[in-house]
């Protein structure tokens, strides 16, 4: 029937090695030989590599030889030499839209001059905030296509972006705006997530309790009644705003339909990370100085740890996230690049995998799970990280003899095809 | 008389912003607005952008204007877009020929496995070296041409690549061999370096004495009388070969004409870089132990200093070379990527030139010249690392505001053109 109503499938891709992430107690969720079946998408079927494999053929529209795709493959013994296919990356925490780059400042602290002297010549986060307030929808859209180009280039597809260099409506209102249109240049998915406690901007200097009014009565509010953000974000940190106003806006949050995630513990035990799971967060962010006996209330809570070692490299920090606490727990942990101009300007979800197995000691397959899996469900999204039918077939197929060589060398390689909701990119 | 006898240049780029790597007491050896005249695969003239620049572009058979290559530049101030212009990079050590990879390994120890666990399943350098003993020419140059292709995609234009995975002649000859061939195979230059003194092989086990004798006797003259090496290099370390055997190979090096680089005090003071400096090696590299009393004998010798932060990285040294001693001493520093399949699985010189300022606090300038101009000096070539008149003409163009976010971001940046020897790739 098919011949007459149309093609089962929109597309069939055979000769991989699935790493699909699937809880299935083999390293990398690893299948025995299938073929991907995608229809309208998604992955409609995945279909075992006999006979079966070559009646679904007929039945595709579009099908692709995976081991064709790989550059330079002589080897006699061509089956040892599958490319394998993994879920599309999820980078499930950034902050790619804002005005200018902090290259300068990078320049200057290296040079010796002095968080005062960098704060004088406009510097810092409120440098930032100035440039991102000052600048029109195009160009932060061009300098955010090209910065998201760079992870979809590795194969990531799907972004989280947060709002937080405005500060003020207007501003945060249009980074998200510019965050989401994203999705009309690259083939990626964005979920964004408004982050206005994220500084103090100068016009409520001294005066935090009323930008915290500020976001609760007005822009929260405007911001969901518009659906321009997925999620809410606080930084909660010494640096940052405290608990009792953390807990405002997460309950403000709670209010309006919107989940939580948290900026906690980067910077010291503020027991952020505990605020954050009585209010269910999706996620709680950075975590190095995390309490391990707080651990337990993120597994009541459902809670991701994500782990960013592109900060923590960038600061010279010593502090590592509690890991081994983490695994005690079966808390799931994410990687992302936590990209931003100032403390972690790293534009390589690869990279942030490799550095969080260096770094933070975590094993390739767990970093390759945060890099998917468990960076989806950072997001609150349960139809893709992972290959399983009826799941989004945003998958991404790599040149490796095994999965661990993502995390083991640094920019050695690039995927060979990546396929957004089924279309090959 | 050029319209008769041919055009005076053969390419002519213009609209650029040059940062020229001359010591000209500007940052990066910025020059004054001028369009580079290319004849021959040379820097044919520096043109200044006035009158005459008209006059040159008649006579140029190609007219590159470099604005129109900038992606997204629709900034109405076109002048403050101009792309920079740098001269391309030079990565002066790696060890990127090899059979198989050690990605297992890499995981294995994250898993938590010892080193006798690693060594006993046929992990460690002996592991690479069956590897590649039991590798043929063609897979050793396929394996090597992914690997140089990703340091080709960041703008690097001339590589060294070591042996030293062989051990035994033939494997040495072969992986020489191989390293050369890749300038048939990608826009890159190659030196190549006899690395025989690296690790002792099985068959001299307990007779390290006995391996020098061969490296001397035997695979050296073998290896100069055929012009495979530029230069020669030995592991001088308490894990590697003793100074006295060091010196052994140098002085060979010597008698066969060949210039000399050293790994040394990598992870002792073992005194390889004073043994160096005596037989005027071209560069020390690594040097995390180098002893600040020992610096003014490399400032006598004209040797440059080979910093490689990827190693360090990946070993999670804490120990880091002298840079403000170096910095004293006025001795060059290079910065390379040491790309090897053990301790520096790093395939960016980008990255080695960030990590270089994070984790050794360079500033980006000092980097950026460590990865042109002084990374041409590491291998004794005169000839590249710096925009003038006479030099190659090897060129990238970027679209960046500043040299600096070259440095300062992580995967931030492809360059927008690339340009061997006056081709533009
Ligand atoms: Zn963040
Ligand atoms: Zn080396």
């Amino acid at each position: 029937m098919e011949h007459v109503m149309g093609y089962q499938y929109d597309m069939l891709i055979y000769n991989v090695r699935i790493a699909s992430m699937q809880d299935n107690e083999l390293p990398y969720g690893e299948l025995p030989p299938h073929a991907i079946a995608i229809k309208d998408g998604k992955i409609a079927a995945l279909i075992p590599s006999d006979n079966s494999l070559d009646e679904a053929v007929k039945h595709a529209k579009n099908v692709i030889d995976a081991a064709s795709l790989v550059p330079l493959n002589e080897d006699d013994n061509a089956k040892a030499k599958l490319p394998w296919l993994l879920p599309g990356f999820i980078d499930c925490h950034t902050h790619l839209v804002y005005g200018g780059n902090r290259a300068e400042e990078f320049e200057m602290r290296l040079q010796g001059a002095s968080y005062v002297d960098i704060a004088q010549r406009g510097g810092g986060i409120k440098g930032t905030v100035e440039k991102t307030r000052r600048s029109d929808e195009l160009p932060l859209l061009h300098s955010a296509i090209k910065r998201a180009k760079r992870l979809c280039e590795e194969g990531v597809t799907t972004i989280e972006v947060k709002s937080g260099y405005g500060l003020d409506l207007d501003t945060e209102v249009r980074m998200l705006r510019v965050a989401k249109s994203l999705e009309q240049h690259l083939p990626v998915s964005i979920k964004t997530t408004y982050l206005g406690a994220h500084a103090l901007p100068d016009e409520f200097a001294e005066d935090s309790d009323g930008y915290i009014d500020f976001i609760c009565d007005k822009a929260l509010p405007h911001i969901a009644s518009q659906n321009l953000a997925d999620a809410v974000d606080v930084f909660c940190e010494t640096i940052g705003f405290s608990t009792s106003q953390t807990e405002r806006v997460f309950s403000c949050a709670q209010q309006h339909g919107l989940p939580i995630k948290a900026h906690v513990e980067q910077l010291s035990d503020s027991k952020g990370a505990v605020l954050a799971a009585k209010y269910d967060a999706l996620s709680v962010d950075h975590i190095e100085y995390l309490a391990d006996n707080d651990i337990p209330l993120l597994a009541q809570s459902g809670t991701v740890a994500v782990l960013l070692p592109g900060a923590f490299y960038y600061l010279s920090e010593v502090q590592k996230p509690p890991v081994n606490a983490l695994r005690t727990h079966n808390i799931p942990m994410a990687i992302a690049t936590d990209f931003n101009p100032g403390s972690s300007p790293l534009a390589s979800i690869l990279t942030a995998i490799n550095m969080s197995c260096v770094l933070f000691q975590l094993t390739p397959e767990e970093a390759l799970r945060g890099a998917t899996l468990h960076g989806a469900s950072a997001l609150g999204l349960q139809d893709r990280g992972v290959i399983e039918a009826g799941k989004l077939a945003d998958l991404t197929l790599w040149d490796i003899e095994t999965p661990a060589e993502l995390a083991y060398c640094i920019n050695g390689h690039r995927p060979i095809a990546v396929f957004k909701e089924g279309k090959r990119v």
